[in-house]
């Protein structure tokens, strides 16, 4: 048995990240996934919500949208209904976390990324998506501020990419697809780091409830699909990967013995 | 090491579950889970939302609300915000989804069981806590039906319960009061069945990522948990508890060869 | 002829107001008037709305609301139809207006005390019971700053409470329960201090307008009621019950000449 | 000692109803009463709020509001705050209560009466106002209705109207302005009917409480006043005046008999 | 052919300017055009919106509403809405810019001039004859700071007013009344200063385009519309219209060179 | 003299039209003029809104939004605030009604069209780009319709566009980008059928009033700039744009004669 689109059970539809899509914001991709594209920008705001006022510590925030023409029927905008639905805050509260999770968000200074994610076309995953192209607007906005001498080093501790699994008419898929989540029993998002450890993870007995070995087993093609997503995010990314999990400087060390002297 | 308040590393909190606490609804439990206290009540409207009109299916939804004195510091009402705010938004999705995961919604008729999780004093754990005791209203709402005569058997698929599990210093705990789930590195809540199966999963490493070991361990903590909140939620149930899993009653079955005689 | 509970004309329900209520607010109270039950907890803030800043001046205010299951009918929640009921509002202020009436609000330091009034089940007088009840959170409340020396005098003027009067089939009723609020042609709130003086008087011909001999003798009841309820509410709050009415201390008088001489 | 208006104590200011102020409405006034000027319009749909439909019942509802320049610190528009203030939601749940207690809405056919108070100058004694010239204004729709036969009587039961009293330097003052009653310790309205009865009293002891006496004072005062602004509407309406409290014609009976021998 | 109401193509209805309409605004007017009545009020605050703060900058600013009974069939609240309507909006933010344009605002101090137009009877060119009435409203509060010495001169730059145009049954109309409003092919808003120039041209086919003859014709009747109303503005200004255009002194200038000397 | 990027002042920006941009509309186009992007949708529903039932009539309506990262400083959502702001309601009114204006609403059946325009990139010009990108998308949609025998013919009455010009520095300059129009005088923006004729104009002077000459020259530029797009518009449609201006069929006529006789 093969799946609607041809693909092998634990195959990820093609990925493509076109990085510097658009010339506003300092970082900006788009993202897409088989048929699923979602534009993803991180831009700089000098200040921080209220709670972090005077800390010294900044925050890297989400919001996530639909365009109405992205789905089959026309996704009714948020504005219209005059507030977002469950779904959306939900899934933006999630990139926002997720984000924050790989970030030394007390390095960054008293800034706000904000991390927008609109879908343009969804065809399935369209969250985990949002994740895995808004790090990657996220590293482009945190390396201009590099290089610009804005801060001392790049605060990113790790990657972190997002994908779906589910069981679909008895098999365990990686990546579906909405003509596949649509009828999925079991539906679970993980997102996970480069090292193979996972920063969120949940899962929906949609139709019915699954046992530990569905779980076993969706995790295990997770981890395979977040494994090639990171590949194609460093390739992207190009030297700029290498900047990923480094060290943040220790300023005061080469002085420190003649300080320690001195005093 | 010892916990906070004294208990083991896999031990629950006290758990008291109070049947028919209001007057009013068809269902109405309070639920103590140590200072956690929970006011849950479910009520039988006889009409479906629009999408299921007509459709002779009906409905199980949730909402979920804080009073202001239940936090130290007031909580302010959503009311005075004008809108729900997306933590509670996020809980209610999550306890409505899990309820109808358990009920035969196709055989309730077209009517909508209002579960409200009204939390009047939270010490971490609440959703969960609404949850296991959201059940028990629920199973008294519907029992309220059957013997009345309103549905023909009792259209629950199985007990349902849930439990925090996490990672605080570097210790697996069961069930986390809020002094522990405030410093916790990994939080999960996990939402299980009667017959050791997940109706959902959600796990977030609040601080660090965590290992497939964590996870592995924390599921088995909470399936501990969760096999002694059934355990509960019998015991208070009693005679009715035996009405949950009951099949449904295959009306024509018995004369049918009869029936179709006569015609 | 009888009540449809059995009471007398002028007899109360049966009042238990337990204190303590809660673990996190500084005043909490479970006020049970029949089958009407209201929880009331007053907390503080240390800020005040912007009229007041910088004036030395404190605040009391107050919050109504139902939860959906304290009714026959599931009362929908302010917050799913994103605006404050007209009736609830109403009935805010006027909790708030009548217990600041009583306090010395410029003794109280740059402090809001929030009372909040949250009905768990409804059988008519929620409102007068939540002014009732929530007099003896805000001096549980006060008394708590009061013995931590953040103010230097219990500043409450005098004991508040408030009860239903009304006019059903002819007869003139004190404390009105569900049954009989429903079909009362005159329905009356008396809000009074303990020195038999009215704070607020609301009356209206909810069918039919009233006369002053109507008036005279619904007034005369509801001094009758709000007698016994300062009595429940001076036995609750046992010595602390003396503060109430406490002179505001002189501080520089008795040592004045002194204190001169030293400097 | 005089009033800040040189009026005595016990007298009204000058009051003017002006009828038929604009082309649209069914029933328009401008009624001032000293500075205080209010638009009252009484409109007529062919339609009832859903808990009315299908009862051959009618509904009298109306909304008050200040325009932004009819204070001396220009009033917020309520549509730029998104919400009704609680005082403006007080006051026209007050006016269509009182308006709707002279009609007999079951006789109006299935219509509501939309009563609009628009405050265009403020100087104390609006709502009291408001409810004096909305009474006229919707005399004037059902006049309209009668005289157009779509009505077979005057549903009109008696008259109303609304003056305010209160207590300011111990003086007992009718029809408080708003110099006095912004310095008022006591401020009453007294809604009645012509027949000298109450349809709602509303007394708050806005500084300190006040005694019986006050309270049996204040009342012969207001029963002054609105028996002075009975006899301006009666002016006003002219021999429309004598409709008011018309008898419900009984078709039937005269010609009963007749009637059933010719069928 | 004649219109309507009997007015030559080229004739504007009757108009009359009622200045200090109300007691509270620094400028008030009502206006009227035919049977469009306006009130106009101009109201002085003392800060300006935050994107003005510490520039020395003024603000004028307009909000635009219809009284309930102002139209044929009831006009619903903005308020009840829970929104100003996109014609509202329109209209309002038309207004402000087109005031602002003839104002130095760099001249008026931190100060924010709040332009109310409430329409209490519409029959078309409710939103000319707002700009028309809130021109003289606004030059009136303008007066109040000037003649007080808060400002140094008056800073109006040119007269300005508003008509409207139309095509009717193939005639081009001056000064629309409603009943030729709806049946217009062609409408068009003409905004001008008494210098023949056009601050706003807003022109919509509103049943079918129209052509570069109906532009220029249109154009001239309004050109000549304008003409006759800033006669009337100057009319009822009187002495006060021969400041609108006054030059700003020039402080500094006279004695400019003895300051340096002294210096 | 030469413009900020080097154009003729009567030059347009770089024009690319691409259609079928998203798959799940009927119609989609993204529209670039310079850098300025806006995708454009058209969806059909088969419903219209509650004043058209029952009338045979369509209804086509139009929304705008702007990205959060479409601008050099993030623009916030609509969402967010709980409403869409003044300026976003104006241009969306302005596109639904021009393209109404070009569409026989009457012969489109129950349906209503959603012309979603959601700026990706901004460079001034968004809402002209709108209606002339949101033009081919209906069309595309149309043409759904028609290919589908839905419709009997495309009721589209002729093409449209729109572009802005202004005055910015003395000159007058066709297509202003955002560097243009931030510092224009005067804007206007005009659109247009493929006939010569205004569909809408709308012209500001933002910082000083406009002579007539100003407008005769703009509108001559906005003459030229409209037809080079029209013509883009024919050729990015291809053997569709043929259908624009089609008549409608008449169907009885072939038999019309024989039908009369037979009568």
């Amino acid at each position: 048995m093969t799946r609607v689109d041809g693909r092998k059970f634990d195959e990820l539809r093609k990925v493509t990240i076109t990085r510097n899509y658009l010339k506003h914001p300092q970082g900006s991709v788009l993202i897409e996934m088989g048929d699923t594209k979602v534009i993803c920008t991180a831009m700089v705001e000098d200040r921080v919500p209220p709670f972090l006022k005077g800390t010294g510590t900044g925050w890297v925030t989400a919001e996530y949208s639909m365009l109405p023409g992205s789905t089959e029927n026309r996704k009714i905008r948020a504005a219209a209904k005059g507030r977002i639905d469950g779904r959306s805050q939900e899934i933006q509260r999630l990139i926002g976390r997720s984000l924050r999770s790989v970030v030394n968000l007390e390095d960054l200074g008293e800034r706000t990324i904000w991390v927008d994610c609109d879908v343009i076309q969804a065809d399935g995953g369209t969250r985990t998506a949002a994740i895995t192209g808004g790090f990657v607007a996220l590293v482009d906005a945190l390396y201009k501020l590099y290089s610009e001498g804005e801060i001392d080093y790049m605060p990113v501790k790790s990657f972190l990419s997002a994908i779906s699994v589910g069981v679909v008419d008895e098999n365990r898929l990686l990546d579906l697809c909405y003509a596949e989540d649509s009828k999925a029993k079991v539906d679970m998002n993980v997102i996970m780091t480069d090292k193979e450890e996972f920063v969120e993870l949940q899962g929906t007995g949609e139709e019915a409830p699954f046992s530990r070995e569905d779980l076993v087993e969706l995790i295990r093609l997770a981890e395979k699909g977040n494994r090639e997503l990171t590949k194609t995010q460093r390739d992207v990314l190009g030297e700029i990967a290498d900047l990923v999990g480094m060290e943040k400087p220790n300023k005061e060390e080469p002085d420190k013995g003649e300080e320690e002297n001195e005093e």
